[in-house]
């Protein structure tokens, strides 16, 4: 199994420091990933200091991880800096909108992919923390990041201190269609998720959370309905401070 | 320098045909990747159809690559599979907002990088297709989605028939900032830009597309702020028909 197919979450991690040339070649890696128009519309925030850590710590609900890696990194879409770029030679930017929003998105979490890729081939593990949307502004004051710079993803990063299991996965024709998309009924959706269902982990966490299955956990536990919406409009307002929403 | 770095996009294919164990590799290395809450909110549309590509094709601004790649691919965000799973268990999803429209296309994306790295660590070649968003609503048309689908990035993938140069990319410190984000001055912006604005194809883009400097060409030429608009708003009414702006 190769690296790719071995990826496991890691969230705990050793104190050893990651040698300068490691992270070097790393970020050298994330910034060879495609994106739109060559314009590299993102920002790598590499965070180390204790201080700036722990108030990322504050922001991402207090996750052990965040504290215990010794790097912590923040991707960023940045028009910021190319429509600097653009002012200084009379031309007139306009990136300021929500088509390039989602542009810069993704080159952000292509160039976030190849360093995650990059990182494993040299030894080190990561953890993506997907309450960095959650808590975008919190992030915007303690990183500095200007209008035009909107945080959209981030990992911890280091050596790894344990040898977690594979995570389960859907089965691969759950989420291939050949051709075009082939709509699910009922029973094949079933089936899908059988094997995800009948896992023992599954079972375990169906009595923690006094659920009847596990979808209520999802809907009723992990991501409320209320939550997701509350998490909804706090972002959309953030990305309209932040200057993303001009269309 | 390895696969990562070494990343050009290709838009020349050979008729080779991709056999079906490596095609089945790649997927797979695609579905590791990580993703929110292990939800796999995405699918991975794959196009072999002569007929179905040549509508693609023409989707894709007619960009000719898209008919000579043996295999298309478009990468969704779709939480339609998963709230067909929460129905039939008693449990109300609330992902249909725009929270969860950046989650899934964050794990969309995840997958598509995963796929990409595998395929030319198999020797195959790939290129991203940012028209995918401009084209939604056509896209949609053509590959049957339905609501709570909507397709994030796409790539054509086949065995390469040219060897371009690598592409050049801005110096690392114009896009790794420690600790905090570092504000630029004109001075620094003008430094950073300046190895990519003596380049000798650049020279010849501007003596191309008649305009003073390099920075013109993406303003006034490439992606202008008039289309730029156009393209936003198209897209979010696309999102809206999809079932995903609900907050």
């Amino acid at each position: 199994m190769n690296a790719l197919s071995n990826h496991k979450s890691i969230r705990k991690y050793k104190d050893t420091p990651i040698e300068p040339d490691v992270l070097e070649k790393i970020l050298l890696a994330g910034i060879r990933a495609s994106n739109t128009g060559n314009m590299q519309l993102y920002s790598i925030i590499v965070t180390q200091d204790k201080e700036i850590k722990n108030k990322l710590w504050e922001a991402h609900f207090e996750q052990k991880m965040v504290l215990e890696a010794p790097i912590h990194i923040t991707f960023c879409a940045d028009i910021n800096r190319f429509n600097h770029w653009c002012k200084i030679n009379n031309a007139e930017p306009g990136y300021d909108n929500f088509l390039w929003l989602y542009n810069a998105t993704i080159d952000a979490t292509l160039a976030s992919q190849n360093i995650c890729i990059e990182a494993e081939n040299n030894g080190l593990g990561i953890c993506y923390l997907g309450t960095t949307t959650y808590m975008a502004d919190k992030i915007i004051d303690i990183l500095n990041l200007p209008k035009g710079v909107i945080p959209v993803t981030a990992i911890t990063l280091g050596y790894p201190n344990e040898e977690p299991p594979l995570t389960d996965r859907l089965p691969l024709d759950a989420v291939v269609h050949f051709e075009q998309y082939e709509p699910y009924s009922d029973k094949t959706i079933e089936k899908l998720f059988k094997e995800k269902e009948n896992l023992e982990s599954t079972k375990k966490l169906i009595a923690l959370n006094q659920t009847t299955n596990l979808a209520q956990i999802f809907t009723s536990k992990r991501y409320k309905k209320a939550d997701n919406i509350h998490f909804s409009n706090t972002f959309i307002e953030t990305l309209k401070k932040q200057g993303f929403m001009n269309q």
